[in-house]
């Protein structure tokens, strides 16, 4: 007895040396290997009917050069508790520009696509090179390059921010640089990337960057809802319907080496089976309405809303509309995939779907 | 003295030793390590002119199944006396097929593609899949694909053929294989590949076949078309004005691991500067008119003409006429490339301009 | 004047409504957009003189099969107040095992690698191979196979771990299964992987699989001193020295997707230059003596001690023995370049070398 | 009847007006599509007994310095009739350099490999670098680097070349530049590729050219007799024995973008199963005795010997001696595989083994 006593009292000395000597005893933290993936993230929906007025009371109030240079309302995950995250690494966000304004030059290590949501013809310019936004658009801001967005037209503008942010920051590789002096000098024709890059399967034999992200920085709706239209009939994915990968033209892999974006089209009436990942998503509704199905919760969606799936959620979609369902995303994927993280898991029993226990009301 | 021509006697001694050994003597024949390529292939044009009165004949003479199975002249480099080949690596031909007429099924390790010169609505299919071709179309055959050939319209259809037959014949690699049965089975949709992959730079998430070919069977003309209209302007290629890459969508490379399609713009008025490369090229002029200087001597060509510029000669393109002139062309660089044969070298005096001192009237 | 406090009560609502939409503002919150990386890690030195006995009255203490199944004392950055990492990225750690003991099998998705410091003999089995460990030895544990470690010898053996946890845990896709039977079988011969890839620059043609981590499971140290004694003289980096890479021999890539290994020698009197980078590095130093300046403060080191050198902190590496140092080092560089977050710059003043402030004393 | 003749008639005319336009009608070729790959290439041995004396002549008779600046016997197919060629894409030679010559400085496009057969201490010398040649290592020229040969020893030193010169004069991209002055300066210190690329498995950090062919020059007998010794009892390939491949070392492809090198191990009593390829390979006996079959017919070997097996003929290998047989290749598969021409058949019937119906005795 005397003995055990002695022994637990010099575990315990050992515990606080340990600890002086900034050594982790292994047996007593490794529950943190978790058999599965646990998360903070919480499957959540960002209503357009809710985010549209805040963000409209956001341009009344608050100058475009307040701060972060941006008048952008970042979607944080509320499981999280304020972080600047919507998923492990990915945030997504809204952003308002209001007719003459301009948001300042800067760059940044992180990368960032945008959506275009409502109003045309304003831009974003990178790298000297104004990219026109009309709705439907995405538009890339890859790693570093100098960016500034102006507004000349006589209507509000706003479109989805994607960014991996708190992928950037967990590997502690934020550079931030701000451009010093008024305005940023054009240096190329507006959309020059579109003209040189835009036509897909033809490209310049004379200009070929060699940069890891698209030298395409602007995907034009016309040609997307081209793309979906000339699908309509096509099975798909049975996770996804038609869901289609924006391209890096000369490689063949995703618009940014930290970010997927897709277009997905639900026709009425489908409903996917359910599968699960170890990378996120965030979905913006670019058009129609529908819902998902996510860890048996039901959330239903509608035009403009936002919704985002956790890493290795269970997750199915749906459209019971009359209308064609349009969903924009971005997606960590790459990020899995290029380091052997990535891995898949298909929902077996039941058809493939799950048994619907909850509905999100947020 | 003596000893000298004892030398000789039995140098000659050892040339019949070594010959009945089958060892040639480096010394001999070292002379084959030339100081730059030297080819038998000769720069020349084949007159649509000509050309197609020929076609014409065979027509209404030589049936479809003769021979070959395939109603086609293939355009034989007049530097060597007959053989099979364009260039030491490609070959080119026109084909016709008259109104009714089905060219059987067959498959080869030579890849092919076709450029529509003539006729709407006939059809290439392509392991079971037809890819219905309209003027300006590029259709590839990849390597040992089962393909026919078949015409539901009431008009002939004239397209160019390009193949890497002498190459696949150097390398004594050739397969060919006759489908035996009656008609080959259609398996997919028409056009199915272009309705997947034809959109560029948005591909399908669930459907990504790992070939070294293009999955994307069919470029067609509608787009073609409108990728060089959005280049208007655009300077180009000092060497080769507006030149496009028809690419593979998934590796952003060449369409077929053995051959590279390009269309090419020349604006009314426009003279590039010459360069040379290992790789050959054989040009069809599909609209327009133009010349090109090839080593030193004038090349006058209209649409419908062919053209083939040998590997290692000096070239330069010009447009003096008042239409855009549309170049489409099969290039063996991807060859080189591959293998680390590709040079290229540009021409630097005279400001680029070589000077003419003769003129191809063929 | 009433204006302007309407408007200061009127944002204080924004904000509140904001919160409740789970938006946040990124006017306030954009300063974590910092101009250079910013990091909670601190450059520290882990003494061998410390952990040994510490890891010594943990064998004394505390059985084998207690908890993580593994008897290993975890470096904890101090910076970090006590979470399980070395990095953000990377977690080293000393791991003991007393003769007779095993340590059960088990498989995790974060990937590992241990570095030989005490003793001979005992294995780390790898899917049913076992590695057979001499001191100097680098034994790869990939992502998700299976592995247990067991010493039969009659001494007890010691080696580093590092593993790249702190990553998958950010981005939590952390996997982690248990061996539910007694003893994993052993399906294939002692060593067999260095039979069969073992010779670096000869591999088998048979036997080639294709996984994204080295097939390569033991780099013995008879080869590591090999090549470091064949390049004595060599200059090596300015800022590294003779700094070798263990390679994935089929790719010429790190041995593990996320986690790169190197070998470095300094010899006496030798002194780097200065640079830094976004990936952090931990050092275990395995023959010799010399010091590090880290962002200008010198940190001297031993044989046995541990080094972490933070990303972007500036460093520099002297040795001042008699002996040859040699470190060993894991680094988490891939990821970076994997994703285009990698970036380099080098200390241009002063020669190439930092005034040094203050020294480690810990 | 009438119409017939003139229908004859009037094909002969076509076929004459198509000759003048330079146009073969494909129904008279056709049949050049081969259902499979034929070729002159016969397979054949030339025998060390019957070179070794002829070699010795030549070195008697011609000064090195006469034609092609090297005293190579090159082994020429009997298939070809005296062309430059063992295979439709390989040449292998034997050269001989006797003590105080040196062969002068020139580069090719053609890349070449040696295999030292006899004499320890000569050098070949690539872009500045002696390497040093013993029995048995494996030498690189690749691709226009520049090159020469010394014998400074008092012995005469042999050994094989390994060349793509058939391959590259089918491209018709030979480049060919002697050097113009006396002696080419060394640069670097001899072997030195070998102390930097040398380790197999752990590669410098700091140096790491980016070149289509290996950056390590000389792979020595030593780590090649030591990887096959550590290999002894392991079965390897069905068709090939214990067969590894040369590596590049940064990339894990062949040494040669054109030509692939295998050194090989048959145990006594060992009898390979039969394949074929559309590669050609040429062997050479660097130790013991023993026998392949090709496409039937059996041909033995000998130390010193050579013996081409032509693409796509069946083959296997035996040792019917008491020594294990090692045999060293030069391949041609790079080329196949890069440009989707490569493919194998496995010989099913009479468990793997063909019926020898011949012998050669040549």
């Amino acid at each position: 007895m005397a003995i055990k006593v002695d022994e637990a009292v010099l575990e315990e000395q050992l515990y606080d040396d340990l600890a002086r000597a900034n050594a982790l005893p292994l047996w007593k933290i490794a529950s943190l290997m978790t058999p599965e993936p646990t998360t903070r993230i919480i499957p959540h929906i960002w209503r357009w009917s809710e985010l549209e007025p805040l963000l409209q009371r956001s341009g009344e109030l608050v100058p475009i050069e307040r701060g972060g240079e941006r008048r952008a309302l970042q979607l944080a995950n509320p499981g999280l508790g304020g972080e600047w995250a919507t998923t492990d690494t990915l945030v997504a966000a809204v952003q308002l520009l209001l007719p003459a304004e301009r948001a300042p030059a800067h760059r940044h290590s992180p990368s960032a696509i945008r959506f275009i949501m409502e109003g045309e013809g304003a831009y974003s310019a990178v790298d000297g090179e104004r990219c026109i936004m009309m709705p439907g658009d995405l538009v890339l801001t890859p790693n570093f390059t100098w960016h500034d967005h102006g507004n000349d037209t006589d209507h509000r503008v706003i479109w989805m921010d994607g960014l991996d942010v708190p992928f950037v920051r967990a590997l502690n590789s934020v550079f931030f640089q701000p451009w010093k002096e008024v305005g940023f000098p054009t240096t190329r024709p507006d959309n020059n990337s579109l003209t040189l890059y835009g036509s897909g399967s033809l490209q310049p034999t004379w200009a070929r960057p060699q940069t890891d992200y698209s030298p395409l920085l602007v995907y034009p709706w016309t040609q997307t809802e081209q793309a979906l239209r000339s699908m309509r009939g096509v099975e798909g994915s049975p996770f996804d319907g038609v869901a289609l990968q924006y391209l890096h033209p000369h490689t063949g892999g995703p618009v940014l080496p930290t970010i997927d974006c897709w277009i997905q089209s639900l026709a009425p009436g489908s409903h996917t089976k359910a599968h699960r990942h170890t990378s996120s998503v965030v979905y913006h509704v670019h058009q129609g309405s529908g819902f998902s199905v996510i860890d048996g919760r039901r959330f239903d969606w509608q035009r403009g809303d936002y919704l985002v799936i956790p890493q290795w959620a269970w997750h199915e979609h749906g459209n019971d509309g009359d209308e064609e369902a349009v969903l924009f995303s971005i997606q960590d994927s790459p990020i899995h995939k290029s380091l052997g993280l990535y891995r898949e898991e298909v929902f077996e029993t039941a058809g493939g779907h799950q048994e619907v226990t909850g509905r999100f009301d947020g």
